[in-house]
């Protein structure tokens, strides 16, 4: 049974692509990343649907806070932009190489176990606007990739970075996920939850609302 | 005064990239990574030749050892092959991503204090075959970053990777460092040191003796 990586947030998007992964038939191992996110929530929602979908493994990675600090999203003395979700710019919550340091613990996770799929849930249509969120990006990434393995290089293997939603609207992803036995009411989108609520306003509040009114389905976000 | 982000190992290559960069006029922002490596002795040379080259602040980032385990290089039950240098094969020191993840960091840690420069020591002339020390892989590790960080898509840094060892000869590595004052004494390359001594028999040792041989410097390094 051939392996793949899922880098797993525990947000609507990288679930759906666990699922998605897990449909294709191969044996799942979940990677999820503690680097500070003041969503840590999303952590206990990865664990939860790793097991759910039938991880082999998942693994947590504690990261050095300290690198990730500059951003809305993990510092607590800056909020979070609320009510001004605009697709041209990239938002403060922007985190600096956070999915090409997700994407390299990957790779490494990768060799180790013999895998020569990594999953990322990356979405480049109703997105916040992050570079390392565009096709053109992973690409850049993968022909890095290429050069870096020995198993590559050596003609062992060829590292394939699937990117399912990547074209995808928001809604066309909770259908799918909905399709594939996805609970969201098991996921969290939101940027700054109060007490595990979601408060509604963020840019990722405001893409999942849109994204459940459109796909026809109920939201169960429980919101502030 | 521009900022640059320095990978320090503590090794002879990297504390010579180091003193080229310091003599390069930047700000030095160093990095170093413990990961398990047997040789763990670097990671106070690399403290050490921070402090003697003026670096700003000095970072140690310790990574998850799971990751880096398949290799001869952390792994105590595997050994480090000895008196076999073979510079056409990638040896069993390597280990999965690793440039890749350092750069990594690298990245993140370049954007968050503005430093537009990352200095590498790697080499690929006199040097182990590891794929992710090539030029090639250099090249695509840098157009990946350019559409990676905010700051470059928006067109206020453009970051460079400076690999100012990639095309030199260990001998000629060492007269550079001499030169820019390095104590190479201060410095570890052997990859399964015995008790703070060299073993003499590893293909990082084999180089490092050839080079010190051909650069007519006296090797200080002490020998098991």
């Amino acid at each position: 049974m051939a392996k793949a990586v899922v880098l797993l947030s525990g947000g609507l998007d990288s679930t759906t692509c666990l699922a998605i992964a897990k449909s294709r038939g191969y044996q799942i191992y979940a990677l999820s990343f503690d680097y500070g996110q003041k969503h840590s929530v999303e952590l206990e929602l990865a664990r939860f649907n790793a097991g759910k979908f039938g991880a082999e493994e998942h693994r947590t990675v504690k990261l050095d806070r300290e690198f990730f600090s500059s951003s809305s999203l993990t510092d607590s003395s800056k909020q979070v932009r609320k009510d001004s979700y605009d697709e041209k710019s990239i938002p403060d919550t922007y985190v600096p190489a956070r999915n090409t340091i997700f994407l390299s613990y990957a790779l490494a996770y990768a060799e180790t176990i013999g895998a020569d799929k990594i999953y990322i849930g990356v979405n480049s249509v109703d997105y916040s606007g992050y570079p390392d969120c565009r096709p053109e990006y992973i690409e850049a990434y993968r022909k890095m990739a290429e050069l870096a393995l020995k198993g590559s290089v050596e003609g062992k293997f060829k590292i394939s970075i699937e990117t399912p939603l990547i074209s995808l609207k928001k809604a066309e992803i909770i259908t799918t996920g909905k399709k594939l036995g996805v609970d969201y009411s098991k996921t969290v989108s939101c940027y700054e939850p109060v007490l595990g609520k979601a408060c509604g306003h963020c840019d990722s509040c405001i893409l999942r609302k849109k994204g459940f009114e459109a796909s026809g389905y109920k939201d169960e976000t429980v919101y502030v």
